[in-house]
């Protein structure tokens, strides 16, 4: 990508100039699409709204509907199409039909093909489409490109996550070409390289929530944890022990005794790795290494995290909020009030567990609400807004916020039974109790992170500080800096 | 819209070879704008920021307070503004001040003017204004433009769903020009045609929510007949035969009756219309003829029905959780424990109620849940950040998903009720009997549809083959390809 | 900003022509950057996307991490990259190091040096970075910019909010260079004028939340009025006359009722500064007369009083929702129940207050809902997707639901109680009627303004209509407009 890039696509000055690549057509205004399917008809809308001239070859232009293309895009047949003085044409056919256009190929010659197709599964041997289609057409030059966007994007314009065309091609005159052109209709071309990269590139928009696989199985694994840990000491063991049958709190109950501990867990998963990677750079006294590959990408997964926290959090808070409208609850309610008047007194006013409940119940519904916050911001318009200070006081600052407001949700509702022998039935503790280790350690090595000593040193490193000075050409400069007057 | 709308808009050497269309000026690096209003205002401030330089004429330039324009603004008299070779002028005024400028019309001779005025009200006869200001300046080319934009995003830049400005002109030229200048803006220019497409982009600001008329009106209709059906079955009625007074069910009971309904029937509709073209495509054999027009809207219409199902579900699960604050059930539940201590004995334990209780609220959790997610991906800023296959994953099966549980959450809730001849007052079927009928068809359906066979011969249609190939172009084509060595 | 802005910054064409700024190098392609920290990283990306030429001098190119910079990047020292017929210049360093680059001092003579360096803190004495680079290089030409961009951005491609790029410097070529640089980068600059506004720019990325401060404050003190307002007449004054121990209310009662109150006041707040406006102009007779700047402040902060009424509401929502979980709450059922057990008889039905409480729950839910509804379009992805009519439409028409709903739930909540003697202990009114004042009188003002004479004449002064037409130069118009056949 060099400075020329900027010229514009049109402009045919440039091609004599072209040395390394002599059989790359003269530019020309016009652009071809071969095929005339729903990629072939977004694609031309785009191209007219970005002022290009569009031919379409069709194997069937007969057939076609009137008003399918824009008025301003030129119908004709596929040989038609490709012999006008046309440089580049895009592939807008199933990969499986390239060979029928094997009669082309004398016109397609010297001409940038765009090979616009999709792989059709993730995991698949042999050549890319990309790669096929240059075997077919030895005489042109083939790009990989636009595969990543949608028809969809074509015709409203593109958007903010969604801009990028990945590009990539044997050809630096050819990627060259296809670069202009992306850039002209609004996209972000991004070049990956030679044309072996295409199979990666064809693969691109087969995969799904590539950067949600991890973080799901995570928090996926720990509610099978919690799930499994509290069916164990809850239900199963004094099934077994005493024959109580609990099972109905197999649906409701104990999803919300796993949920919050999920929740809490995951939340302190987000800042862990934030607390190791400055433990590092304390202890590497330089921000310029690398991170290990593993705490980069937990580094990266950490709004996912915080999102898959935020679900489990605001589901324990619905199923919390169902509790009255279950008939479990109406039943023990009437029977309450039943035994209370069979001993014949008013149940007596209970100030300490009046005021664990509304502890317990603040600092879950404010707790909630910050990680509200949170989630908020992760939304693409809304993050996009805040600058950078901004967005680190809500990450940082109101996550740990979040984090206390969490931790004290839990030992608020654990209160004091954690010092009860009964808390302990099978020596097993309740889970809130294992799930807020994690998030207690986190928060220690944070408030220790803040300590002067250590918190300056730490964002002297961030700024650009080094603990041990050994750049030669530093000294030099420095040298000459004040040798100068 | 050719190939040279590239060439910037400021260049001169254009125009001498515009031999279509003599009576336009020669192109001036200069845009003028008649009128200091809000419109004018803003305007001028994103042609300075576009690199343009502007020159306002206004009525009073004398009185204008200063720093209402940006600096780089040169504000004149209207006729200063437009002698000084400028060859675009905004009329930046009321159409009913046109007349006004009756003075400029040998100066404005050959100038393309920009008519950025909106229609008063929707349905009104006569011209547009672009059409009586042509008229009026019938020396002028007169373009329609601009109009859909709001001072607020003249501002501060166009955004995603607001970036198109509609613009029709009998000259092309002119057009032309408009085109390259919105595009220098940022904004994506769309051409509509002739100035007879003016009436259409004046209206065009003034319509509310067009795509929601639609199914805000089905929704609100649903609302209707299942809030009818219920005061009938379960308040008139008893109230006629047996003078029950239960009127105070009306507020919350009745609506919290029908709202699941409606939301359980529109979630349904957004799956029937992919359901009936499929079968269409199946029965024809392709995927080249359009589908009727009345599928098209409906096709078109799905998120809509999607969101207004998902508020009815929020809806309805606020209107539950605040069953237990409500004077009523304190009553009912102090009553019924009143009861049980008159008649001696504890409440029994109720194992098939708690059951039912603890699974259809779990299945109703997680089917708002699911729809909770159908929501976020919706809005813009999230959606546009998926690719095709997450976007599907998420529309398609997510949808399924929750049209599930939803379709469970009712039929736990009515659990055996409906085969006992109590839920049948007045031969009336309770009203969640009526809703869930119309879903239950549409899962069957997309049941169906993944069996081996119909699923294969499906996805073949929709990757574009055809079942009677009658294309004698591509006969030959094969023919060729397969001649050629 | 004037005309030849567009051309593009490569064309070493215009340099000749310039006059005015003979120290300016000539335009070449290649764009050096100082420094090797993430910043620096990061326009370089930016810059190769772009199809810029770029050159990284750093202290130390040895140690640099390969694959830390993009293949196309080439990397030197500093003096190799500034040497080279560069003419842009990145300082990507602390401005502390600034003076280790005198030595470099002859070779940055004449050419552009853009300072992307923040100010450490919002007050701060002394000059900006900006001026100080300027000192220290006085043959070089200083533009500040960059600063507000963070390296996030720079990598993913400009967004929404953050496309603006501030600019300001002494030299109108120099700065001319750099905006057209960030306009090929796909940024929005903005030019600020001299170099003496550096200090502002440089301050920007460190404000938090400009807009929010004084939504937020007055939000915190209304709460913090109704909080001890609240703890005054429940809790502190009937323990001090009475003896009762009613603290415990301190953490959920006591806010819940201070929320909805903060919520009502503050939405009314978000209406008032718009009925004061159209009062005003009704007066003046004119919309070209300046709002007072408190009115002006009030009118632009509207949005975030709006979304902070609607945070107190929804946690008036979950905090009321969370009633029936709180152990006071069950004590007290229980012991309602035993007290009807001893009086023996059933509790009677209460027609009335099972219709006040439907009612003002319905109120509620629905004005909460038609409130989520306007921060959902407050988003901003969703409210660009609105033309003008929808979002008035959304935030006026629903605003004023949303707000009568609101006041209906407050009144029915209150019921008669208002005119009971037992309201008012202490002679001070209960909070809900304090906080529906100010919401009363502005419900009442726009239906005054609704006055078909009124609304007709501000309708007529919002289209531009004046009520004393003392512009000479539009009566000359008229004059001449007339005069011409």
């Amino acid at each position: 990508m060099a400075e020329d890039m900027t010229t514009p696509l049109l402009s045919d000055s440039e091609a004599p100039a072209d040395a390394d690549a002599p059989s790359v057509c003269l530019t020309s205004p016009t652009v071809a699409i071969l095929g005339s399917g729903d990629f072939s008809r977004s694609l031309a809308v785009r191209l007219v709204a970005s002022g290009v001239r569009v031919v379409v070859g069709s194997r069937c232009v007969n057939r076609l509907p009137s008003g399918l293309f824009p008025e301003a895009v030129e119908l004709r047949n596929q040989e038609g199409a490709v012999s006008q003085g046309v440089c580049l044409v895009f592939m807008a056919l199933f990969p499986e039909h390239y060979h029928s256009l094997m009669g082309l190929r004398s016109a397609l010659a010297g001409k940038v093909l765009v090979d616009v197709s999709n792989a059709e599964e993730i995991k698949i041997n042999g050549p890319s489409n990309a790669e096929r289609l240059a075997e077919l057409f030895p005489d042109s030059i083939v790009v990989k490109g636009f595969n990543t966007i949608s028809t969809w994007e074509l015709q409203t314009g593109a958007h903010d996550g969604s801009k990028q065309v990945l590009i990539c091609s044997n050809s630096t005159e050819g990627k060259k070409k296809v670069v202009q052109l992306s850039r002209q209709m609004g996209f972000h071309p991004v070049d990956m390289g030679g044309l072996s990269s295409a199979r990666e590139i064809e693969v691109a928009p087969l995969r799904l929530f590539p950067s949600w696989s991890g973080p799901v199985v995570v928090t996926f694994l720990l509610f099978l944890f919690f799930y499994g840990y509290g069916f164990l000491r809850g239900i199963l063991l004094p099934f077994l022990a005493q024959g109580q049958n609990a099972f109905y709190r197999l649906a409701v109950d104990l999803v919300n005794e796993s949920l919050p501990a999920v929740a809490l867990v995951t939340l302190a998963l987000v800042y862990f790795p934030g607390l190791f990677a400055a433990w590092l750079q304390l202890w590497r006294g330089t921000k310029y290494r690398r991170f290990p590959s593993w705490l980069d990408n937990w580094l990266q997964r950490r709004k996912q995290l915080g999102l898959l926290s935020f679900l489990c959090a605001a589901l324990h808070g619905v199923y919390s909020l169902c509790r009255p409208l279950r008939r479990v609850t109406l039943l023990r309610l009437v029977n309450t009030a039943y035994r209370q008047v069979k001993a014949g007194t008013e149940e007596p006013w209970d100030e300490l567990g009046v005021w664990r409940s509304e502890l317990y119940l603040s600092c879950g519904v404010l707790g909630l609400g910050v990680l509200s916050l949170l989630a908020i911001t992760s939304l693409p318009s809304v993050g996009n807004s805040l600058n950078w200070r901004e967005f680190t006081f809500v990450q940082s600052s109101l996550g740990y916020i979040a984090l206390t407001l969490s931790i004290m949700h839990t030992l608020f509702f654990g209160w004091d039974f954690a010092f009860h022998i009964e808390a302990y039935p099978f020596y097993m503790p309740p889970s809130y109790l294992l799930a807020v280790v994690l998030p207690c350690i986190v928060l220690v090595c944070r408030c220790f992170l803040l300590l002067p000593c250590i918190f300056t040193r730490l964002t002297r490193i961030r700024r650009g500080w080094e603990s041990k000075r050994n750049c030669p050409v530093l000294q030099h400069h420095h040298v000459v800096a004040n040798g100068i007057p």
